[in-house]
């Protein structure tokens, strides 16, 4: 196996947005720069505050970590700071929860993310993806993605508590990804933690900040520990501590990235619509629309250095990230201009 | 439960150097600035280069990893990337092998840094304490620190690659943490990688940014690419990839750091003898001394604002890390004269 083999197998075979050498790969003559929308994370990031040498420097402290996790708890509406585990992203908790229970009916509400079925399978479990919650009522732990992800499905707070509530009374779990729900109008269960139900935060799709890696985990305080004690001490690095602590507590951004992404996200609308696709849904930060000829379109936006996300079980369908600015903006009108 | 309690609880009741809070909590009276003597970080940072923006915005990519690896493998001996797993931070590492094993006999060699033990025992494994690799012939998985936590003691090549033949023979693993070997004439494991042995390597104590988290598993490729699974796409972040990347590679800064931190250990013996201390040994980063008095002397420090670390379990041990500059010095100085 050479290093480039293991490096693909290194982060597995799922297919993700976020990584434009796989574009330069499948469109090796397309000029620099390339335009990566592939991805749902906002263009237009969280002024970072300047960082203390610190931060890099010395091991987190228990001070920091609480800090950060009250500015969490505080951001998402929970109760305290002990109903929050803070990780380094929320993929490292997708992959740690199937390790806290023994074998497991699983139901994946989807299409959807893949990294919930491979973890659940990878952790032993036994896992069905099913399409609706309905489907999902005799497993142990059910997994939704709300907004759903890449179609935007929102599911109905009073319906999950339901499930939630009775997958706690025989021991069970409610997982909600909310990876994208921090810039739309569905209601979050962050502040409704309870015993079975384990609400998962992102924070850099939100801010903009994917590669500072930080992720929450909402629940029960019991089950907050352990997964805290599974990811270990100082899991949080100090400049994604210093970043989490200044914005999460930040109101009036998230305020101001909220209207100006639903904005975008309208404008984005408009050109898909424009170039014959039906959207299909989407949250702020992305937009699935289905086209009669998307590999197509696929084709001809690459050639043109502009990268979107495809998806195998999907073929017409194609999933756009918001342009950064005036100069992506234009690239994209022009190659969306109806033919 | 508080916030505070969690927080403490959410870290583990191991007790860590590195954590100032603690030690203002045992002196509050204490003026600032503290001098943290407790870890064993080198105080004389690599000089981070300048990040660009992307590293705190997109995710990692797959040639991002893959020139981490190759970095790694280079700097470490190893043949090359597929030996090599990148985690953020060696402890990740520590809580991620017991989970790649069914339950298993584990000794750990010891007194050493209490995560391996708690960390294999939260995984489900019988776990012995022995005080030599002799005494560990029976189990399944054997863990060494080389050179030691705190002790210093340095474990022969020769004998610990007899052992991992012996245990890769019967399934089992030899995992050595080399967490403090940079610096050291000892010789490492690294570039043997082979079926059965697991080496741990850690960036951000010898390269004095221990917040960044970044560490290294070398073994072979197929246990290296588990790994990497359990800990998921993007597990180490822009960041630390950037930073890890570019001074991996820094063989000149590494060789002056040698020479440097040699000389400081060896100064900050000289001071630990004067004042009455019987040197134990440890590495370039930490010397770990008998004091008869060492509680009185850990009060007196620790009144004079600088802390250090104690052990339970070895009451008249105390472990002192490298001070960071002149005044640094003079402070220790005068505070170890002799009575």
């Amino acid at each position: 196996m050479s290093g480039n083999e293991a490096a693909n197998e290194q982060v597995r075979s799922i297919a993700h947005g976020g990584d434009l050498d796989a574009a330069r790969a499948l469109f090796p003559d397309v000029e620099e720069p390339w335009i990566d929308l592939s991805t749902g994370i906002n263009p237009v990031p969280y002024p970072c505050p300047l960082l203390d040498a610190s931060a890099f420097r010395r091991l987190p402290s228990r001070a920091d970590l609480l800090s950060l996790r009250e500015a969490a708890a505080k951001a998402y509406g929970a109760a305290d700071p002990d109903h929050v585990a803070a990780a380094p992203g929320t993929q490292i908790l997708i992959e740690t929860l199937p390790r806290l229970r023994s074998s497991s009916q699983v139901a994946v509400v989807g299409p959807t993310y893949g990294e919930h079925e491979a973890a659940w399978l990878r952790g032993g479990h036994a896992v069905a993806m099913v399409s609706d919650v309905e489907g999902a009522e005799g497993a142990d732990v059910v997994v939704v993605v709300n907004p759903n992800n890449p179609d935007g499905r929102i599911w109905e707070a009073s319906r999950l508590l339901d499930l939630a509530k009775r997958l706690a009374g025989r021991g069970g779990w409610l997982v909600v990804d909310e990876a994208f729900i921090d810039l739309e109008q569905a209601e979050s269960l962050a502040s409704r933690s309870r015993t079975g139900l384990v609400v998962l935060r992102s924070f850099g799709k939100t801010y903009g900040l994917a590669g500072i890696r930080l992720g929450f985990a909402l629940t029960d305080p019991v089950l907050a520990l352990r997964i805290a004690r599974a990811l270990g001490p100082w899991a949080v690095p100090g400049p994604a501590l210093a970043i989490g602590r200044a914005a999460l507590v930040d109101d009036a951004w998230l305020r101001e990235a909220r209207i100006a992404r639903h904005a975008d996200a309208m404008r984005l609308d408009r050109l898909l619509i424009c170039r014959g696709g039906r959207v299909v849904g989407g949250t702020c930060l992305f937009r699935t629309a289905e086209f009669d000829d998307a590999p197509g379109l696929f084709r001809r936006l690459g050639e043109a250095g502009i990268y979107v996300r495809r998806f195998e079980a999907n073929p017409r369908w194609l999933r756009f990230g918001l342009p950064a600015d005036k100069g992506e903006w234009c690239r994209l009108s022009r190659l969306l201009k109806p033919a």
